[in-house]
Parts: structure tokens; C-alpha cells; sequence
């Protein structure tokens, strides 16, 4: 991988990518983020500043995220988004904005959730998911049973209802990783899918 | 492993663990827990409900909270009973501040970071990362330059910084997963190290 | 009573207690502490300072949480536990929290009011309570004849309600004095009735 | 004292002042208040209610507000104003408003210290004590000793200190007692020393 | 229009009414102010600053608050007042409390408004609209169907909602310029319509 | 012009715009924005739903954001996004995010004020700007004298200072009658000027 594929800046910490200490799994895995998304996404390159925290966010990322799970992979970005904007989260915001554009195929869903996710027209399963994560991230000492009730009653799976609970929570760190750091988006990001 | 190790009660989630899917590593992970702690975390056994979910998280887990690192193991458990406090997240605060207690032999030390960190007589550095983590948590969206800044001025390596914002970020995680899905914490932990 | 009865600290104030100026009932109540407790609460020391300070506070506080009243004494000192967990008190969640604990022969529940009351499986009759109480503590302005509804149709009586009212306001006194002096709880209470 | 010096509402409880089981000294309180104001205010008459309650609210009351302290009765009078409004308490902005034009003669301040007290052109010391129960009143578990390093700087006594935390956590009682009840000022302060 | 009919003080800015170079319609409007209302209020002379300034904003609010509208002007009034106390606007809660008392003939109202609308006994209709108006000040990004359909179940019509969010975000506007500038009501406002 | 320059969604309010009851001036206004845009704005079709109601408004916006003014246009929609944003308000963070990228020619900075202006690498006076245009629009209440005083001693002078606050306070309104009514953005902004 060739050095003009880095962003010059990833975040504010004098703490560089060593692709170089990687092993041949992860030295594949950025190899292969850069043949498909023609970039290597700066939160990965910023985790490669260290072999095991590479490894070890990988995994938890791809369980949770790219693996086949109880949500389809739109709802999961959803959440991804909605998580972000409570957070305000610029970083997550516009790459997980990107991917539920592309997704969706829908543009404008990707800045309703952005911006607010209730200018949305959502069908009840979204909103309900929406709104569970949104309770979550900004008051999770106010959650209880209820919550969880609303959405068995609407015929969500424990496993569903655990894997909302995860993919919020996952991106309640994501967002404070990135805040904290001042992580910052690829270019090419806000741009993708636009249409 | 025996049954009666486990506490009736873990979650509100019809999901049970599976430890008979698990492979031999993690098996040996649930014994040592078992024989160190006398009893097998509750977080543990939840996340057991699923081999990758319950790999994925003991390798993030131990990278961050238990291998060297470049804060203190106290550092780090003052961090999470901070953040945990913040969310008032009960699974968190009871086994975390009972590490802080087993850790600082001091038992008073955990009750005023469970309930208020700024009631406890701190050090200026454990103030100020502890600051910082308050921060991170309750207003992500307002972090900026000046307050990894002032964390520099007061000799913070870049290595400390991202390491607090790690441990941060993964107790934001951790509580909303244990809020989120009403995780109760073993009884044990509420005596461990009182005096 | 001797001097080494008292806990070296006290509040962030330099003001002392001035017992030799109490009146003779007063001198009385303060040995009868030490009797009981072993030690004088710093609460009591603090409003010692000066004899009209200590009398009116000890006749007010006696009327409402000593005295026989329409709630229960557990009612009480849950009531007292939630409302400064909600003001992260932390002399009074560390002196009431042993209270719970010591009435309710309930270490656990201590610890759940202490960190977040959502968390304990409460009677239908004491979740009202609490809801009350901690609505009236963070949002006053928000009160209405509705809150006072819900408790009517659920066999409150006019005396219970008020007695929870005055219960809650207290404490909303109470922990604003000790934060606002940073009042610091006696030693003995952090372990108290733990087990 | 006659009945119609009642106003016909005092709260929402089915609780009513009982003036014939009071002791004489209260009796005579009662008589007093009517003779120099031309009514008992309602929060007399609500804790009239009991003798006991009466008798502690009063002691309490007097001892804070009405004897000689520390700090000038205007003083005391504005923080419960502000005191107030940041808890948007009917009954006490409207009672403790009409003191502030009363002892100030200037019921333009009143009104500034009911709706928002930065409005108001305050002497540095005025403007000291109200930040400071601002504080103490909205975010109590944020106050430490830098807040009162503030005020010793600016040669306040460590007995005017605790008269502000008393003062102010005093009406943080009285607020949630009247928002609690939803009693109802008399209508005579609405008017009082509007010029 | 002579110099003494000016407050001494409008606003914290080094800017000054320009009556001169106002058109003949603006200085009539001025002299009608001051005919009818003995004065010409702050806001009015702030505007003057520039001749555009005050025109664009005279035709604005006459069109909302003076034109006979689709809801009476009282409610138009309380809606101002609401708002402004949300916002605790020093400004707009004075002159918009007088207008309150002015034409409901009921200063107990104004009062009551101006600290918290719920200590009001209000209408049906007027509770509905004013609690339309404090959510829509307060969480605008919480706004959704669900509020207007309330509305229209209780026999508001399309016009009648659009008025109260027009007033509603209008009294938003006003009351940054008031806070943004410190601008200061006219003293007359405070005594008018006392009883 | 046709019907079919009208998006078939303008709010959720049962008011149509009425062109044919507009007088000369108006209707070529809106002639001449769908010449210049390609459209028409959905805030001026559903101010067009009456002719009062579109003419004080275009006259109040025009002055404020159109003509020659002390900030820069740049400057006037960098607050316009800000605001909008703290609103979380749909239709003015896509209208005048697209705004902000035509202008600038910079689409990244258009989504960082969108999300979270922090993120953006601003120059002092832009972050002078739009500090005070976030507190104004966040604390109305909190505003003071000294966030005045920050402005004039990096040079800004009184009309800057003015024009601020008017910009900050009209997108308070104009975001609390967006979200108030559901209106939402033409499809044509959500594209505009992305690189």
C-alpha cells in the first residue's frame, strides 16, 4: 500500500499508523479496505498504531457490524447514525451517513438521520429501533423493562432487541473515540452514494 | 464448571449462556476466572450466550483493562467507575468500584468515585483524567483541542491521552450494554474489599 | 464526651462545633448519638457550631424522619437515598445509604438507591414513591395535579403524600448544605450493616 | 383570628389548618402574622396543619430569615428569589419578590431577580452571593472549593458562606414543598410595594 | 416626539435610535407608541437604528400580535409570556406580562405565566396551546406529528396551529435580541395594570 | 409558473400556498427564484399560503440575509447552519448547508457545521462568531455582558455585534417554524454545490 493512499491528517495525537508491525491478516484486511472503498477509513489507520488494538477492533467491529446478524445490515447503519447525531459525532456521522446512502440508496434518509432522525418517514419497525437507541445513548439510567417490552410486543426477537442494544453501545464509544481524538473523516466519504 | 457457579439472575434477555459451544481457550478463560474470583462475572456469562460475541469482547476487554498499559490498572478502574457513575449504570459502578477498593486499599476511595468523584482528595493527575473522562462522557460533543491541552501541559505522553480516552469510551460502551439489557452484577462484588 | 469522638474533618469551613455552648438538651442528644452510633455525625458537629443552628435542626429533622410519621421508616430513608443520589450527595448517600441498609436488613438495596433506584425490583408502592420523589428533586417546575393523581388512585393517603413531599424537599436542603460546605460523611458509615 | 382572613385555597391536599390545636405561642404567631400583614400567609396556615410541623418550620424559618445573620435580610431575601426562580416556584418567587421590593424600595430589582437575575445591575458582592446559590440550586454535585476560594477572595466570612449555603438550600426545601403541594401565595403579594 | 420620552438605557449597544432619517410612516407609528402607551417602547426605538430595520420588523410583528388573527390576542399574549419566561427574557416577560394583565384583567394571571404556566388554572384550550408553545421553545427538535394531532383532536383548526407555532418561534426570535443585546423594558411597563 | 415546480410535499399542514391572491411584487419574487434556483423554496411556498404572510417575511429575511450587510454572506449562513444545527432543524441545516458549500466552495465545512461546528478548522473571528451564536441560541438566559465584551476586543464593532444576534435570533424562529409545522426541504438542496 502506497503511502498516498493515508490522509495526511487522521487525528490529534502524535500517534502514527505502523503497518509495518502488523501481521499478514491485517496487513490484508487494509489491503483489501483500500481495493474495495479505493481508501483505507481513518479509523482504521489510526487503530493500526498498535497491532493488538487493530486486532482486537476489527473483530469487534465485524461481529457486530459486517457479519450476518439479527438486523439487516441498513438497520444497523441506522442505528450507526442516529447514535452519532445524539453524539454529534462528525467522524461517524458522515461515514456511516455514506453507508446508509449507499445502502438505502436513498440519499435523503442518510441526512434525515443525520440531521434529525424523527424528519424521517420511517415504517414502526425503524422508528422503534430509533427511538430505543436514542433513549439509550442519552439517558441510559432511565432505561427499564418497558423499554424492551414496547419492542417484544412488536414482535422483536431477544437477540434482535440485544443486537440494538450492542450496535448502540458499540457507537457510543466509536463517537467518544473519535470526539476525544478529533478523528477526522476521509474526503471521500461526503461525497459517496450522493445520488 | 458447575451450574450452582452461576447467579439465577443475569439479564433481562431470554438468552442464555452457552458454554458448551465454546472453545477450549474460552472455557479455560471461564475456569480462571472462577478459581481467581470465586465466581464467574455475570458480564462474562452474558456475553457467553455466543462464542465470537464472548471472544471478541475478552480480547478488547483484556487489551484495554488488563495487560500493561500505560496507565495504571488503578488509573483505569478509576476511569471506569467515573464513567459508570456518570451513566448511574448499577452494573458497572458495583464491579468496578469493588476493583477500585481491592486495588487502592482504600474502601472510601470507591464509594466517593461511585458517587461523586469531585467529593474524593485526588492527586492533580488523577484529577485531571478523571476530568477529562466526566468530560468525554456526559458531553462528547464539546471536547476539543484545549482539552487534550491541558492534559499535555501537565506532562500527559500522547500514549496516556488516547488510553483514557479508550478506557472512557469503552465504559460508555459497557453501560449502556449493561443498561440497555438490565445486567445485574454478582452479589460478591458488593462486600469484595470492604475494609 | 472526648474530643476523639470527632472525625478529624468536618467541612471545608472554619467553623467549629462549639458543644461547651449547647444547652444542657442538646449536650444530652449529642452523647446519646455517641451512645447509639459510636460516633456523632459530622451533620450534627457541623450544626453544633452554634446552639440555635443545632436545636432547630435537630427538632426539624426529628419531626420528620425520627418520629413515628405515615411512612415507613425504610420509606423514609429510601426516599433520602434517592433524592441525593439524584444531587450526588456525597455525605448523604453514604449516611442514609447505611440507613437502608441497616432498616432493610437489604445490603443490595443500598447500593441499587444508591446508584440508580431503576435498578432495584421495587414494590409497586415504593417504585411510586421514588418516581415521585425524584421527579419533585430534578424537575420541581414540572409538578402537577397529575403526580399527585397517580399516588390517589393507588391508596396514598393526603398525609402520605405530604409526608413524601417533605421527605424529598428535605433532602433536597440537606444535600445542598453538605455540598455546598463539602461536608464529609464519618468513616463508620461506609461499612456499616455490609453484611 | 377570623375565617375570612383565609384565603379559600391553599393547596392540593386535603389537609386543613388546625388553629385550635396550636399552643398559645403559635396562636399568637398566627395573630401576629395577621396583625403586621394583613393575612397569614398560606404557607403558615399549610403547616398549621400539625403543631409540631408548625412549630419546626417556624423555628427553622425565623432562625435563618428573620433574626439577625450574617448577611443583610435583602440579601437573604434575593437569594431566596433566585433561589426561586431558578426553580420556577410560584408561591415563593411571588412572596419572596414582594420582600425584595419591600426592603429594597427599588421593585424593579424584584421583578429582575424573578425572571432571570443577570438582568439585574448588581454590586460585585450581590452578584458573588447569586452565582454561587445559582450554582448550589442547579448543579449542587458540581460545587467544590474553588467556589468558596471565590468568595473568601472577595472578604466574604466563613459565616456569611454558610449563610448563602443555608439560605439557599433552605428554599430549595420550601420550593419543592410549595411545587410538591401546589400551594398558593395570597393575594395580597401580588400588589405589595409595587412602587 | 421629544427627547424625555426615551428610557435613558435601551440596550447594551453603542447604537442609537436614528428617528431622524425614519420615513413618515415610521414616525407616525413612533408617535402613535407614544400616544397611546404614554411611551415608546425600548424594542421600538432599538429598531430605529435603521429605518429598514424597524419597518421590516414593525410590518413582521403587526401582522402577528396586532392584526386580528385566529387567535384572540390574549392567547397570542400568553403565548409571549410563556415563551419568554422558557427563555427567561427579562424583556419580553415585562412587557408582555403587562399586556397579559392588560387585557385578561386578571394581573394574578400575568404573575403566574410569568414564573411557570402550570401553577396557572388554565382552560383546556389554553393548556393545550401553551404547552404546544413551551415544547416547541424548549426541544424543537422533538416536535412531531403526535403534537399536532392533539391539536386537532381538540377542535383546533390548520390556521390556529400555524398561529401558535408562528408566535411561538417568533417570541424566540425576540427574545435573543433582547438577551443578545440586553435590552431593557420601559420602567412603565412594570406597575401597568397592577389591578 | 407551472404546478410542476412545486415539490408535492411542502408541510404537514393542510395550507396551500396561494399564488394567485399574491400581488405583482411577490409573484415575481417567486418568478425569479425559480429562474435563479431552479426552484422554489418550500419556506416561501408556504408563506405564500397567505400575501401578508410571505411579504413581511421575504422583507424581514431580505434585509437580514440578502443585502449588503456588516458580516459577510458566508458568515450570516455560517450561523444560519450553527443555529440550525444546535435546533437539530432539518429543512435549515440542508437549506443553508447547501448555502454554506456554494459559498465557500467548500462542502467539507458545510457538514462539519452541520454535524458539529467544533469539528471545523475555523478562523478566530468565524469561532467568535459562531460561539456566540451557539450560546445565544443554546442559554439565552446565560447571556451576559462579557460575551459582548469578547467580540469588541477582537475588533468587532457594534454592527457586527448586532448583526449576530439578529442572524442567531431569526433562525431561532425560523427553525421553531420548521420543526413546528414538519416543512421540509426541496429535494434539490440535498445535492447542491457537493463538489
Amino acid at each position: 500500500m502506497k503511502k498516498e493512499n493515508y490522509d495526511t491528517y487522521i487525528w490529534d495525537l502524535d500517534i502514527e499508523p505502523k503497518i509495518e508491525l502488523l501481521d499478514k491478516e491485517m496487513k490484508r484486511y487494509i489491503e483489501v479496505c483500500n481495493e474495495k472503498l479505493g481508501m483505507v477509513p481513518n479509523v482504521i489507520l489510526a487503530n493500526a498504531s498498535d497491532p493488538e488494538r487493530l486486532k482486537s477492533f476489527v473483530n469487534f467491529y465485524n461481529r457486530l457490524m459486517v457479519k450476518e446478524g439479527h438486523l439487516s445490515k441498513l438497520e444497523r447503519e441506522m442505528i450507526a447514525v442516529v447514535v452519532s447525531s445524539c453524539n454529534q459525532c462528525f467522524y461517524c456521522v458522515v461515514a456511516h451517513g455514506a453507508a446508509v446512502r449507499q445502502i438505502s440508496k436513498n440519499p435523503i434518509l442518510g441526512d434525515q438521520l443525520s440531521i434529525n432522525y424523527r424528519s424521517a418517514k420511517l415504517s414502526k419497525r425503524h422508528k422503534l429501533i430509533l427511538d430505543f437507541a436514542a433513549k439509550l445513548t442519552e439517558t441510559p439510567h432511565k432505561m427499564n423493562n418497558e423499554d424492551r417490552e414496547v419492542l417484544r410486543k412488536n414482535s422483536f426477537t431477544e437477540e434482535e432487541i440485544l443486537e440494538i442494544v450492542e450496535v448502540t453501545s458499540f457507537f457510543n464509544m466509536s463517537n467518544r473515540i473519535a470526539s476525544g481524538t478529533d478523528m477526522k473523516p476521509n474526503e471521500n466519504y461526503h461525497n459517496m452514494a450522493r445520488k
